[in-house]
């Protein structure tokens, strides 16, 4: 290929597929990842062409709080079947960005507020899509957790918080699931365009992380295409011929070399060469029957007073209201908006269950409401952010009403961000949380109301009592386009939980329809930082049920920070009423570890690991504190080290108090004891400063030997931080 | 003068003065600012030889909490006159960095969490200091707002937060009272040594600011001597001749300009010259007299159930308790403590004043029982922060075991830093917060509880409930030598107001022995970006008092998030009972306005804006509205303007509407606008990627033609944003 024919596969074809050149096929990608959206008519990027019908299944605000990667794995086997129908090579997603505020209008696309539910879950789908012959496109990478000012907006996120927040889902994906793409965000991040940043796309993405796929723009990412191409990005999307004469015009001025060109072109021909699977048909109703099956398992039941779920033999009559019921809300706006091939309609699919009960839609007198409230189209959507939490006005006087009228009063949710449930939570009996459950999330709901399929999801972000009590509430969505994210790793329930803040329902909280018990915490200290923690999960109830085992990790151990407690490892059981198992979980060097941006590593502090079970992030059932050895940093001295640095030294703190007080006369000897705290004083002096207050110098020669005693044991030199 | 001469002015003779050259006076330089301290025999800086005796004056936290500009000017016009005294020319301070975190252990040396309190108490203080003749050293410049690993730590702070809370101070006292030095602080900004940072040192400092005098260093605060000459610190402090020798061999090796070292030289000189007042005698007594007047004003009586203070004539037994009433806590630790001339024992006090009834040292049984409760010495200091904010327990414990044995129990408080009153506030009848109120606060203590004098202080900083609703909570004081100001400009009651966060006891909170009414508030606009507030104040009570008259202003006007109200202005009116006066205050731009960081600049954006007269940050008694012309900063739109704010233009918006639906079909045109709403979607896209989206080019001629348009009635360029 010529150099023209190369630079013309770094950019689209069209809106939608690469070019084929040089007998490289033409690649297509396609929106996603909960279905897929392949535009039948124009290409405007828009939305404003209707896209091919494709089975909704749950977005991954449900599937996050189905806390199970094999619903993510089955939903994206069946998307990749509909992809290969509809002619699609790279379905876009899964989305893995971390819900920062309750306010980011996309957060319907996102799974959790946490980085390991996010990773565990992102990474089953690209594995099982990818299985099927279909590349995924895990995005938007990184820091892209508004929509406010997204296509400038810088994130002013420190290293330390990139790290154990905003990638480890990335990482995780790229590592464990090898995508075939990765997408480039729109927004800056610590001021350098995501698709520009050689650290993010070449040093931490390809040399840390082994990347070996595409890196693919976010649709109209791309601010400068030269610096973009050199940062890493291999293919600009959508096509782009004047960005692509860019490219060859800077070769041939020299300022840019071929070889750059040569990489990009050769991984987005092995792209095109590598996914095509070939064109395969799917079975419209069994999908659906899937989608149905799926929603089931991310549905929360937040509350549920004198077991008013599921609806029992003595209920006669069911009232089911709100506008929700006969137009269900089940997928949101945006690149994502899937055309679906149906859709159920709660109302009637809780007729169908209802058998000979009375199904009205008047609250007067009936024993049972069902009130199907949530936010409405507009309220959410990519392209802008919300600016509160509440429902809708006449949506609370619809619940208030219903409650005040009807004898008991279930409320069923449907909102792809968190609404907080101020304002009527006290007045309804039970409330299930139903996300976005896509197409059959209709049929799904009336599963659960009846008791057809016990519920099992849990909340993959906190419900606050609040906006204003949610860590982001002054940060975001930031001002004059930039984003501070000070909360630094303080997100999510790592914030509620170390600022003790109270929250309507935490992290991790869902109900089920039996009783589940746990036991026997064991944990066993397997090697310096690693522990095997088993335990026993019991259905004690009567029903049959899944439980969410969620353990955490929690620890002052380190010099930094660190959160009240953060999740490590969980699974998902499923037991018969008095069936009981083991679950056991080995906990590696990541499940202790903190970042350390003076060290530009993992490091496992020496100390105590508490390793907590929890009912929810709040609610601890059991726990057992382990001792780490870790990884002692004896930080070697020097004269830019603080007095309190050397002081601290196991060795060279006495030492250098010897030193100091041997040129001593006994009255100055006493002296210094009788002001031995004014030291506290002047801890943090540097040594070189501490020694010009000193009355008489120390000889160089026995500062040079405490320097040398204190490199003795040293396993790792102090480096240069490196630049983000 | 040779290059040598030069240079050995630019570091001390010694610990304490400047060099002595080519005809050029010493200088004599002491630890200040509530008192002289002049150390008499070696000069080793950590305190531990003993200075000269001075009058121990309230320290500035106490200042603070008189709202009153004459107290901080009486106090330091009499410290000029022992300066003189003692032979200092330069009595450094005062501080006026903000009280970030209730933690930091050197808050008893700063004024408050508000920048418009310290910043006129500071300058009253300077002012009335160099009147006599004595200079002052501002300081610590600048976010020096903690001292945990303060030599090193980097105060990570975003320009506007940086313009609007930690800086203001510092700008008016500069601006207003021509302060002979200003220190720079020992601690990085944004990764810079303060002291060698170009941007604080001289852009701001010398270029904005107007500032002649000489910036000096904290004590051991140099690092690279010529790199901090260049920035603008002109005199390094302790003297060290081997920087000097550094200068110049940069001179000689021709990285250094001479013109650097003659203009620092000169400065230097200027001021050994100018503070030349010569010695002078005090009257100590007369001081201690002065003390005991000032600190009265200074002690903010937090709680008073049922008037049980003043102590009135049905109290007949009465018992003094804790520590502190024999061995009175009235300073700090750390550069700033004086040696007292003498010290007031409150017990000692009380009794004097309690005539004829019966002073004990046993509650069993008293009719009323004061407790002395607060701080030990060694719980707070300069050179080390806290880690909580309660009071000891044995000391909660001797409260609560008081108040159970006594009729009616006050307590009085002695700390430098916030304390909360947790587990003992409601079983007390009163609190006398005293602060550190120096050597005459047990004589001022017990006349404010005998009502020889009312109290009249008002808290100048918030007293939280728990250290956990603190705004910098999860960022202080950093970790691994960085500190992220995370919270921005919401400090103090700025966060506690915006976030609706229950306080204790809220900045401006105290209450008075009488009471006092204000009305008829008037709030006329007297410019574009300016107004003017006029009330009436009315003692109604039955004593003399003193009223803090707090006028906030509350807005959402502008581009960022504006706090829930700030302090724009105060004033303190004496009235008898009876009495009423009129307060005015003309309110300049700066009371509306914000720092844009886009423009570079200080803008009052159009919009309401409310007038507040607060009885505290919480509390609004009065309030007016008036709508401010401000500035119109109409944007010029370019093509990398985003979509939306092409659409919000007033001229641009509707003509580009036209344009982009002219060359539609009716088909089209309807399509499009049923579809209206999605552009709410894509708003935030750039201009030239919005175009690349559309099915038919817009003609460049209609796109220069709109843009042509834009910069009518454009007033201000668009600037970028100067590097901090």
């Amino acid at each position: 290929m010529n150099l023209e024919q190369k630079a013309s596969l770094l950019s689209g074809k069209d809106a939608w597929s690469t070019e084929p050149v040089g007998g490289t096929p033409s690649a297509v990608l396609g929106d996603g990842p909960h279905g897929v959206r392949r535009q039948a008519g124009g290409t405007d990027h828009l939305g404003i062409h209707a896209s091919l019908p494709a089975t909704c299944f749950p977005p991954a605000v449900a599937v996050g709080s189905s806390w199970d990667p094999a619903v993510a794995g089955r939903l994206a086997a069946a998307v990749a079947a509909e992809a290969r129908a509809h002619g699609v090579q790279i379905v876009l997603g899964p989305g893995v960005n971390i819900k920062r505020s309750p306010l980011c209008g996309r957060n319907f696309e996102y799974y959790s507020e946490d980085p390991l539910l996010s990773g565990v879950l992102a990474t089953a789908h690209v594995r099982a899509l990818q299985a099927q012959g279909v590349g995924a496109s895990v995005k938007h990478f990184a820091a892209n957790n508004q929509e406010t000012d997204r296509m400038r907006v810088s994130a002013e996120v420190d290293e330390r918080t990139l790290r154990e927040i905003y990638l480890p889902a990335f990482e995780r994906v790229v590592e464990q699931a090898r995508p075939a793409t990765v997408m480039a965000a729109y927004n800056r991040l610590n001021g350098v365009y995501a698709g520009q940043h050689p650290w993010l796309l070449t040093t931490l993405l390809r040399r840390e992380w082994g990347f070996e796929g595409v890196v693919v723009s976010d649709w109209g990412a791309v601010n400068d295409r030269v610096a973009a191409l050199r940062a890493g990005l291999d293919l600009q999307m959508p096509g782009n011929p004047a960005a692509d004469a860019e490219i060859v015009r800077a070769v041939r001025d020299g300022s840019l070399d071929e070889a750059v060109v040569d990489r990009s072109a050769a991984r987005v021909r092995a792209m095109a060469e590598r996914w095509r699977a070939g064109r395969a048909d799917f079975d419209a109703d069994a999908h659906h029957a899937l989608a149905r099956e799926l929603a089931a398992e991310c549905a929360v039941l937040l509350k549920n007073d004198r077991a008013v779920l599921p609806i029992g033999p003595g209920v006669g009559t069911i009232a089911v209201v709100g506008p929700f019921a006969t137009e269900p809300r089940f997928q949101g706006g945006g690149s994502s908006r899937v055309n679906p091939t149906r859709v159920d309609v709660p109302l009637e699919e809780i007729r169908r269950l209802a058998g000979e009960r009375t199904v009205t839609t008047d609250p007067e007198g009936a024993d049972l409401a069902i009130v199907f409230a949530g936010l409405a189209d507009a309220d959410e959507s990519e392209g802008y952010d919300r600016t509160a939490i509440e429902l809708p006005g006449e949506q609370v006087e619809l619940i208030r009403a219903t409650a005040a009228a009807a004898r008991r009063t279930v409320v069923v949710l449907s909102n792809g961000g968190v609404v907080s449930l101020e304002g009527w939570h006290d007045d309804v009996d039970a409330v299930l949380e139903g996300w976005l459950l896509g197409q059959a999330g209709g049929g799904a709901v009336a599963d659960l109301l009846f008791g057809v399929t016990g519920p099992s999801g849990r909340l993959a972000e906190t419900v606050p009592l609040r906006l204003q009590d949610t860590p982001a509430y002054l940060n975001f969505p930031g001002e004059q386009a930039t984003v501070r994210y000070g909360e630094g790793v303080m997100v999510g329930y790592r914030y509620h939980e170390t600022v003790e803040r109270p929250v309507r329902y935490p992290f991790g909280h869902g109900l089920t329809y039996t009783a589940f018990a746990v036991g026997d915490l064991a944990v066993e200290v397997t090697g310096a930082d690693s522990a095997r923690a088993a335990l026993t999960v019991a259905n004690t109830g009567g029903r049959y049920g899944k439980h969410v085992v969620q353990l955490y990790v929690a620890t002052q151990a380190g010099p930094v920070r660190r959160p009240a407690r953060e999740l490590r490892a969980f699974t998902k059981v499923a037991l018969g009423p008095g069936e009981s198992t083991t679950a056991a979980f080995d906990l590696d060097a990541r499940a202790f570890a903190y970042w350390d941006v003076a060290e530009g590593r993992w490091l496992v502090a020496p100390g105590e690991y508490t390793v907590q079970i929890g009912e929810n992030a709040s609610v601890i059932v059991a726990e057992a504190t382990v001792e780490l050895a870790g990884e002692v940093l004896a930080k070697e001295l020097t004269l830019d080290s603080s007095l309190g640095e050397w002081l601290a030294h196991p060795a060279v703190g006495p030492a250098f108090m010897d030193r100091l007080t041997a040129g001593m006369t006994e009255e100055q000897r006493a002296q210094a004891a009788e002001h031995a705290g004014m030291l506290r004083l002047v801890e943090s002096l540097p040594m070189h400063q501490f020694l010009g207050f000193l009355p008489a110098p120390l000889p160089e020669e026995a500062l040079a030997e405490l320097m040398t005693l204190s490199r003795r044991g040293t396993r790792h030199r102090p480096r240069e931080r490196r630049a983000l």
